[in-house]
């Protein structure tokens, strides 16, 4: 899978997929970032890339010429906006975009990017979250580190996709490791005695606890009480 | 504000906040990034900081000592911890958050972390989102970022964050700038004759529109009829 960031700033972006999974993913090749800048691409003789807006307003925008060359460089690809103003990006839409070969993700500045690049080359429009960034560049590395590890041989062990968050639309259950006892505060003694049917009747238990707890709304997305009670 | 992030890998964090914006924050020290490393206090002879899981499951965790005796180091903070099993963050906490003076965030790898971390040291429990990552760190990079530019002299132009998506619950209008015919697609004729009430209107009615569209949940939350109709 081939990522393009179209970005004014590379060098916020690249540092980022450089060591650990995905570090590794690109040294094998599963992975390749590209980072492309409109500056190198905008007709403007100051090198300008960004304008006041029509109609008034403040702060500025990115303009279309350079952002619309810059994509177009880059040959058949499906071209993502990052923008508070779009929809909610999940983990199926994670797991949908694995499957693509190539993948740009265009990081607005400013007061974000005429609106005519969004009508003429975008294929979809996505926010991460109800909160405001300094630029698309973050949001960006968040889709393309949550598409990544998607990809089949990213994630060494291919069971712990199965099993974590959101899978089946609850949170995880809380979980323990050595010692047993850490600071006078030990583990659940069910997960100390090995019997592992016990174990998951509590996991499930707990992982249910805390869905209602920190995300009601996921909690309210559960199939149907039955299913609640069966976990 | 002094941020902290306990993370394995400070290679990953560091160099997001070296240019533009935050870079310039840091520079006329408004905010201040700091890297702890976990490794750097781990007991274990062999430098370890990740143990399987007690009562079995894939993957590791990481352990709680060397993670609390780094967060005690730091002192007097306000302790996040950054997991897709959290409240989900959102513009309101940002700016609440701003006001603090030292955040420490503990960015996950593996399996997660051991729960006692989180019952002992941690403050609030965030995700950005319902979609997995390969670790915490860019969701502590992300609330950082958001909080910053909350922070009083961190954006040149504080009009900018008033007028801002989600700052009353409905999405920015689509946005133009020059040139006022771009590949044969014009900028909407009202923005170019200068009448700001109705260039105003207009931008209040495609706000709702978008928001009707791309987030009916925020749409549904709007007060009332009469608020939709007014704007």
């Amino acid at each position: 899978m081939k990522f393009n960031f179209i970005t004014l700033f590379p060098n916020l972006v690249t540092p980022y997929f450089s060591d650990s999974i995905l570090g590794r993913a690109q040294t094998s090749g599963l992975i390749e970032i590209n980072c492309i800048n409109p500056r190198d691409f905008t007709q403007n003789k100051h090198k300008k890339v960004d304008e006041y807006m029509v109609g008034g307003g403040a702060g500025l925008l990115m303009s279309a010429q350079p952002l619309c060359d810059a994509i177009d460089r880059i040959g058949q690809t499906h071209v993502i906006y990052l923008t508070p103003a779009g929809k909610k990006f999940n983990q199926n839409d994670a797991k949908r975009l694995a499957k693509l070969e190539n993948i740009s993700f265009i990081c607005g500045r400013y007061e974000g990017i005429d609106e005519r690049v969004i009508e003429s080359r975008v294929n979809e429009v996505f926010c991460i979250g109800d909160f405001i960034l300094t630029g698309g560049e973050l949001a960006a590395m968040c889709l393309c580190d949550a598409i990544s590890r998607n990809i089949a041989g990213v994630l060494g062990n291919a069971n712990s996709l199965d099993i974590e968050s959101f899978e089946d639309g609850i949170l995880e259950a809380p979980s323990f490791t050595k010692p047993n006892i850490f600071n006078g505060s030990p583990v659940p003694s069910a997960f100390l005695k090995g019997n592992h049917s016990i174990i998951n009747v509590l996991k499930n238990h707990m992982a249910l606890c805390k869905t209602r707890f920190f995300r009601p709304d996921l909690y309210q997305t559960l199939k149907s009480p039955n299913f609640k009670e069966k976990r």
